[in-house]
């Protein structure tokens, strides 16, 4: 239960600081600047990670969760457990933005600004890029130590600052669910859910041909 | 007598380059940029945590202080002591700027840009995040190593970076009660008090959901 | 064999992020800002070191890779097949980007902004202090570890942050040979291959004048 | 002989890349900005402790050297060729941007742009923050390990950012004497000489207030 608790918190700070990150940057015509943004959402993972990683492994992702059971290093009967969890925190964050900034109308929501497939293809390449580095530099499928928090949140921040402006830099379908579901932007929705679960299975696929398989299917 | 002494230029040196960087921002028609200041903040609160960790333990803020007392990691009798070196910091680094800068008129006091009870409670979010990190990274009530300097100081820049332009993000006190007084600008000053206290008490409670109550209460 | 699918991957990490960036930040006019640009280069490279670090030593640049060799920490019979998988990877990226991005003319390219020359020299100098810190951080010819991916990853940023207005701050052949051929804008590449070298190679001769030539020759 | 090279080389690169970047932001009309500028200033300093850190300690700081000498931490005797070798390595890089940007009036000169004496207590504050964080990070007379390459250069990206459109945020003497000589902006040369000493000896006195004297004077 602690561990659902964490998740929970993790994404609930996640979805909190980095949509809030857009909307006040609407809300104040610029001032948080789209840098800024991506640096806010890089910190938060980053930080999450130092706070949770030793509990829950901080996933806050339900793609990095998948993957890491895909991978063997996670149970799968935990696996629906952390995805609601993680949903559930999303949905308080976006909950208490819509409090904070009621006149908001995106919440944060992820939306392709190029045609949708290829939006699709994108964001299969930024979770692969983001699961790859994951599940290099995790022990089993906790995300800890100094490594873990500077690297997993440095390419957090890499691609919400330079795909961001193009797909908006999901990678995570609990981002992505609460801001559509709270503002009713659910069009692209799909897109949000299903390439970053591709891209973080295709990492794990990568790991089995650049490492030992069983480094990749067990604790190595 | 040495601790104190190491809040109080800690604390100092935080208001100083935070709060300089406000000021010469004003000064300077935005040279520094918004997110020039909350990288300011971030890096100070880092800085100081590498300077101070081992001696103090870095708190340079009441709030966390206090929230260390309450979670018995710190004791209730060094309190009062820490948080008037604290802000005695505060003001000398308030005092300094204002002899710079005798012209600017806020001196980078924290102000809300929406409405007093919105600020207040995402001031509380804001402490509640700071100090689960803190607390998750802290040896006992100490910010010591790489992760406490990194972690706590990327949550203070990307705070500052995302609600700055909303609440000014204090989450500390000490950093709100110098520039408010040595300025005039009280009547908001309530907020920047009582908000970082809840939200740091807060995820102490918290901490206790998700961690064996033991090691919230002491060290572990 | 698995040596080298790490340095495609890795490099095309590289191509796709950071030319990315470039071209994103064009097509949205400006939204990622050229400091954005810089940040994404810098933390990708950052993050590749700590994803690939310990399987092929995430050199993901042809010079690097030349320069471990001239210094005796890498076979120079592995030369060719790491060279071959870094261009590779390149290509794919900028492939990628051209199916993403086709109406984009330069895909990246690096061009030179004041005299061929100067940029030359410049591009000599970047490539230096590069490498400098490569050969001082790294283990043998592998950069692992959190002080190695923050030190080089910091170099890359920093490099690309004030010179790449002027030069472009390619450092990297494999990252200015596929943009160059795709798009086909092959007048100044010379520049962009050989500079690299030359630099790299002359931060190993300064490795043998600052530090026993053992340690520049062998591990230690 | 090693240690005074690497002084060099660590102090043209900082020069280098650090004025550089200031000269090329205005022949670019701010294409690197501001804070991309102070970005590179803290990047190289780090760069330059991770490379030279564990040969030289990686000063590259005249008043970093002789506050260190005057702490008991560093022989007096060695302090004159350290100087001279800094201020070698300061030249070289102001030498090569003359020759790249011959147009360029400051070649990145300090200047005040608020009054000289307040510009004068600034820095010796600037300068005392640097040093209080260097003293606490190292060992012995080194600059060594993630702490310090983090910590240093951190603070000097943040007093970089902050007070450099009020004061140049020098710090260094190194860093101010070859751009004011090769320019010929020689006027306020006397300030970023002495005030950085002052600040940088201040901090050692104040090392010995908040720790065990023999922990300032010794290793420890």
């Amino acid at each position: 239960m602690k561990r659902y608790i964490a998740e929970a918190i993790g994404t609930f700070a996640l979805v909190f600081c980095g949509t809030g990150a857009i909307i006040i940057n609407e809300f104040t015509n610029g001032a948080v600047t789209h840098p800024g943004v991506a640096v806010t959402f890089g910190l938060i993972v980053m930080g999450m990670i130092y706070a949770f990683g030793d509990i829950s492994g901080a996933h806050i992702n339900p793609a990095v969760t998948i993957a890491f059971a895909y991978a063997k290093k996670f149970p799968w009967k935990e696996v629906p457990a952390y995805i609601v969890a993680q949903i559930i925190g999303g949905f308080a964050a976006s909950g208490l933005l819509f409090f904070l900034f009621p006149e908001n109308e995106l919440l944060g929501t992820t939306l392709p600004h190029i045609g949708a497939f290829k939006v699709f293809v994108f964001e299969i390449v930024l979770s692969f890029i983001l699961m790859l580095v994951i599940i290099n530099v995790s022990t089993g499928s906790k995300e800890i130590g100094v490594i873990a928090g500077i690297a997993i949140g440095g390419i957090v921040l890499l691609e919400a600052m330079f795909a961001g402006p193009i797909t908006g830099a999901s990678m995570n379908p609990a981002r992505s669910i609460a801001p559509a579901v709270v503002s009713g932007n659910l069009q692209h929705l799909w897109i949000y859910i299903t390439a970053p679960i591709i891209g973080c299975i295709l990492a794990v696929l990568s790991c089995k041909i650049v490492k030992d398989e069983q480094c990749c299917d067990e604790n190595c």
